[in-house]
């Protein structure tokens, strides 16, 4: 078993100088980028992954080169010539190569890298919940779009880390968006609230797999409606969750204690109903 | 003459593949960079260059690992191996090396890479002004770092190309900012005005020319203050600025002609200082 990377067309190692300097990625951030977790051996929700990428481009007018045949296969190759059965498969795409200016460059080729690394179950903080961190979000006016441009996102990443906490919730004009790397629901009175669509924060996989799946199952309602910071004082529970975190508990935002102080009731059903549904798409 | 690239401490061919794909900066745009202009075989504005550098740097928590006296000799390399005379060279510093996660990784080495390619004069942009387009500005709010997050300028360039223009104007909260790759100005009854510094403009090396040298070798008053893009509507005459774009008159804004829609006479005279300050410095 060991991590590889995919560029030009070939399986690569990762150390490997795989990408000219005056790619539109290394210069600007031009291009977008997905990350779809691999457990037994199989991706989860790989369509989800392959059509927001679709999307990601067709807002940043980046031709999608690649059928959704062709990303199955490479994800396909990673995991065999890999032997990951439980990972992370990253796959990136630039607008091209050409010699730097600020607007398209014509006649460039969109480029595909790509990576796989093992990931560990994180089952403790799953488990027993994480602390987060209110920032002001300050991220530019198209979070809907899943770019390279993630600097805001490290920043606020770092902030976390050195405040002891696991992510950083961001706040924009009192409002709570989402998480650097995550969404964010709150939990009140068995109801799910969470940020609605729109320009300042991502579609994320999981979330909508919680809106249209793991909640009605449940049956449980979810309002995609804006809720301040003072707001999830009152929350009964608190979760963030992505492809990467799955569903995972807030205990703790800012140093205010949310609810009980533990993983919450609804938190470990949806927890359960996810796992299920992971179990499903990925058993062997 | 060939354009040059470096990259690992060595001079390399541009097309060659020289970053892995877990650099930060492909991964994420984290890291800055600058670009000088070479006039003569001799870098323009060097000093301010590499001092901002190092405040983004500083910024960003990215360790400075190159002396000022380094960065001088590898551009100096770099002119004297490509054999160009007029030209820019780029370089960018990413946070390093290391498997992909939001947070600062750990004992990572930044990355210096650079570029050096001819520039030929614009006289004629320079001489008969150009149009630009308002545009909304989408960035993030920590536009005063020179990062590599760039995707909001690129699509600005973009639409103002598409719309027959060659630079658009951001507004930000009714309040006029700077260009995509510029800062811009507006004279009126012979003050100069511009946006204060702050966490919404990057500071330019030619605006800071301008403000400090320029203007008042000329007797004129540099006013940094915010204003509206229906001011601009009333101004003599406007003009971006930039290490490339020098002092490029702009003759039309988002349709409505400024002053009398040719290069007036005050940004007329800032050219003329400009080049003498650029003859001084570069002459041979």
């Amino acid at each position: 078993m060991r991590s590889l990377g995919f560029a030009n067309g070939t399986i690569i190692d990762l150390t490997e100088n795989a990408v000219p300097l005056e790619d539109r990625g290394h210069q600007f951030g031009d291009g977008i980028y997905e990350v779809t977790r691999v457990y037994n051996g199989r991706c989860f929700a790989l369509e989800k992954h392959i059509e927001r990428a679709y999307r990601s481009l067709r807002q940043l007018k980046i031709p999608a080169v690649h059928t959704y045949e062709e990303f199955a296969q490479m994800h396909h190759l990673l995991i065999t010539e890999s032997g990951i059965s439980d990972g992370a498969i990253y796959f990136q795409i630039t607008r091209g190569v050409a010699p730097r200016g600020h607007g398209f460059p014509e006649n460039v080729v969109p480029r595909l890298t790509m990576s796989i690394r093992p990931v560990a179950a994180n089952n403790r903080l799953q488990a027993d919940g994480i602390k987060a961190l209110f920032i002001p979000d300050e991220r530019w006016l198209r979070c809907d779009i899943k770019s390279l441009n993630l600097l805001s996102n490290v920043l606020g990443k770092q902030r976390a880390k050195e405040a002891g906490c696991v992510e950083a919730i961001q706040i924009r004009n009192e409002f709570v968006t989402e998480g650097t790397s995550t969404n964010f629901f709150i939990i009140k009175d068995e109801l799910l609230w969470t940020h609605p669509l729109s320009n300042l924060i991502l579609s994320g996989v999981t979330r909508s797999i919680i809106i249209e799946t793991l909640a009605p199952s449940l049956g449980l309602t979810v309002l995609e409606k804006p809720f301040s910071p003072e707001f999830t004082h009152k929350a009964d529970e608190a979760f963030i969750c992505g492809t990467t975190s799955e569903i995972t508990p807030v205990i703790s935002l800012s140093g205010a204690v949310v609810g009980d102080g533990a993983a919450g009731p609804v938190t470990q059903k949806l927890q359960q109903a996810y796992q299920m549904l992971i179990d499903k798409q990925c058993k062997r």
